[in-house]
């Protein structure tokens, strides 16, 4: 391994995943060796997901949560779209979703054989005159995001919720990213806001986890239920997940760091990646740059892509939206520091 | 954290993952905070991740292979399955496997909405007339086994790779537990052994990476090819796994321990097992207790239900297959002293 470096963060702007945790490495070591996928023979480990299940219960604001630790945002918005297509009674299935959502749900249409139909936006958030349009009585699930990928958008939950509802549809949102960041928001998002269905929120993106722990949670078990096959040779008799064999190292450090940073942690964490993103968005707009405006602690801004080469070249990780822009997402490892010395870079690059 | 034991190895019979060696443990506390599913952001592990599955084509007697490093076995069984069934040309896809597959084929087979056809099994293995009388037009992929989970049997896997060429279907062999095993054994089921197309095979069980680390190998990209979706804000432009972002500490554990431990140390330790698994058959054996025969480093015995119970509440991590039988996964943490210790408290609790 002569030829490993650790990983280095301090140029990385285009990830929404960061660092662990001090407390979230620390467990994740502990559990290295231990498989939630068998809770017959690691018993402890499972102990530690119905707490994290519990934890991102009240993150989400929903009481007697069901739900696991997923290896990601992927696998549950995989199992959210399954789990409808199979408590549906129709063989064209099909999903609506805002064209911000994750490119995950195009995964889940194509492993799942089932439609997706993707809604245009208006200010970044899903038309909703356009997902009426779109829905039918196919539809299995309609899809809302809360902190998009690009824009860091929250789409309108509960209005989505009622046409879903009307619909006999479920209602899935996705807030892989944005979950630990909007209880500390005016945005209506969670369980308790709206009578959504599932949800997707990643202790690994903004919760400080130690890679894989993405969160599936359901209002009911009997949601879940839908995803059970029998599993003969453990000592368990079902499972519900997408994989199999899963990591306690993610487990054990999705419930360390959560019991440690919920709730003021977290929102000193909010804080700072706001008040970084709102510093930097302001520094562009000075310069003249075009800035959409960040709603959560994403900042994206139209440079030229020269501009973006170059400063790729100088080491910075920076990705794109699809349409071209600069997408900095402001993660605890994002320092103010840090973007002073971008914007250095930016001002020098630019000349 | 206060709560949370270190996984403790000691009674540990049920399981087919096991303490990650001490190499593959170091990497992956370097590689905790890395993302192989951005490997624009992320470039070390993913040159890991290259080396590793360079590795298992070795393995598997593989030149240049295709892969990569998976959640697990269940991962790369659905993914073989998705992308069989993505290449050919039905709208009612099955295949075929033995009874003896792994539950992760059902899974898939509702995951991606393809029959599943079980074919009985003659001594422990396939029967290859009732996998011919399954096989039709419609038939994408044929499944061999090597290395069962309950029996720890090898399939007739170049027979079965045959029978899946005269239908014009892919062959997958599932060697997840066995990959490791049977290099040092007479059975075919290799790359070089078989015309076989795909192959899970895990560096996180016998190949002691740590958790999670599978694996999927192809014998072209182009089969992969059939997975891949775009993927819009990363710097990669596609993507051919089912989850999203993945374990950096599963990858680089697979690299470090695939790199100390072949050959010479993985044959030490398949010697061992196997030694551990034959002493124990002729131990219980010698109790009167019927022992089918080892093939591979696993036990398969009939004991009482009663005493199994009673194995269990004695701190035994102890499975049953499907016929009752008890099973013991000879692998590394578990040694003689350990297995003699079980044996005492057979004699003692069968009395």
């Amino acid at each position: 391994m002569q030829r490993a470096e650790p990983q280095e963060f301090s140029r990385v702007l285009s990830s929404m995943c960061t660092e662990p945790h001090p407390t979230a490495r620390e467990a994740a070591e502990q559990f290295l060796a231990s498989n939630p996928g068998d809770p017959g023979t690691y018993g402890t480990v499972s102990t530690l997901e119905r707490e994290a299940v519990d934890r991102l219960g009240t993150v989400a604001e929903l009481a007697d949560p069901a739900g696991y630790i997923a290896s990601g945002g992927t696998e549950s918005n995989v199992q959210a779209i399954r789990l409808a297509r199979n408590r549906a009674d129709t063989r064209t299935p099909n999903f609506v979703a805002p064209e911000s959502a994750h490119f995950s749900f195009r995964k889940a249409a194509g492993v799942l054989g089932v439609e997706l139909r993707t809604a245009p936006l208006s200010d970044y958030r899903a038309n909703l005159d356009a997902v009426a349009e779109l829905i039918d009585s196919d539809t299995v699930c309609v899809v809302g995001v809360a902190g998009t990928t690009e824009y860091g958008r929250v789409d309108p939950i509960p209005a989505l919720a009622d046409m879903a509802a009307d619909a006999g549809a479920l209602c899935h949102v996705d807030a892989a990213w944005g979950g630990f960041v909007l209880p500390f928001t005016e945005h209506a998002w969670s369980f308790a806001d709206a009578d959504i269905h599932t949800m997707t929120i990643d202790p690994h993106k903004m919760g400080r986890a130690a890679v894989p722990a993405g969160g599936l949670l359901a209002r009911g078990p009997e949601l879940l239920d839908e995803l059970a096959i029998d599993t003969p040779y453990l000592e368990s008799t079902s499972q519900m997940t997408l994989t199999g064999t899963r990591s306690g190292a993610g487990v054990a450090s999705a419930a360390a760091v959560m019991d440690e940073l919920w709730r003021d942690g977290y929102g000193r964490q909010y804080r700072r990646a706001r008040s970084n993103a709102d510093w930097l968005a302001a520094e562009l707009d000075d310069r003249e740059f075009e800035v959409v405006e960040p709603a959560l602690p994403i900042v994206t801004v139209d440079l030229p892509a020269r501009l973006i080469d170059d400063l790729r070249d100088a080491g910075w990780r920076l990705s794109r939206t699809e349409a071209g822009e600069a997408r900095i997402v402001c993660m605890p490892h994002v320092t103010r520091s840090m973007l002073a010395e971008f914007l250095g870079d930016v001002d020098r690059l630019a000349e």
